[in-house]
């Protein structure tokens, strides 16, 4: 069993990786993008038979205590 | 229309910010953890109408030449 966990700048907040990136496709030559978003990725493996609501509310508190900065990130949690 | 295209470490690279975060949710009292993998997100809206195929061919190459480090690095490219 996999959980996700996808941080992403909140909209309001500054996201210089992301003007970069846009700026880097611009200078290659693709002209279709209309905004970078520019975050991080955790991939947690869980042991076989995890209880799914135990590791939810576990990694919500994770994602929210020390793997996003809740001031300026979102985060998105998927287990699967 | 969004693109996402999500960098991950090489199973074979060591991953230290991985090991991190998988202590740290063994310190907060979570077991069911085996792996924790962490990686990079990069969200990209496409502009309306924009043609899927050059958008796949155009951004993985973006992905290939500066967004990843294909030595140390694999991503993968999903657009929807």
């Amino acid at each position: 069993m996999k959980a996700k966990i996808i941080i992403t700048p909140k909209k309001a907040v500054l996201d210089p990786q992301g003007k970069t990136v846009e700026n880097a496709l611009a200078h290659m030559g693709y002209q279709g993008v209309v905004g970078v978003h520019v975050g991080k990725y955790v991939e947690i493996d869980l042991a076989p038979g995890t209880d799914r609501e135990t590791a939810r509310v576990a990694l919500n508190e994770a994602a929210h205590k020390f793997l996003s900065n809740p001031v300026i990130e979102d985060f998105r949690l998927e287990i699967e």
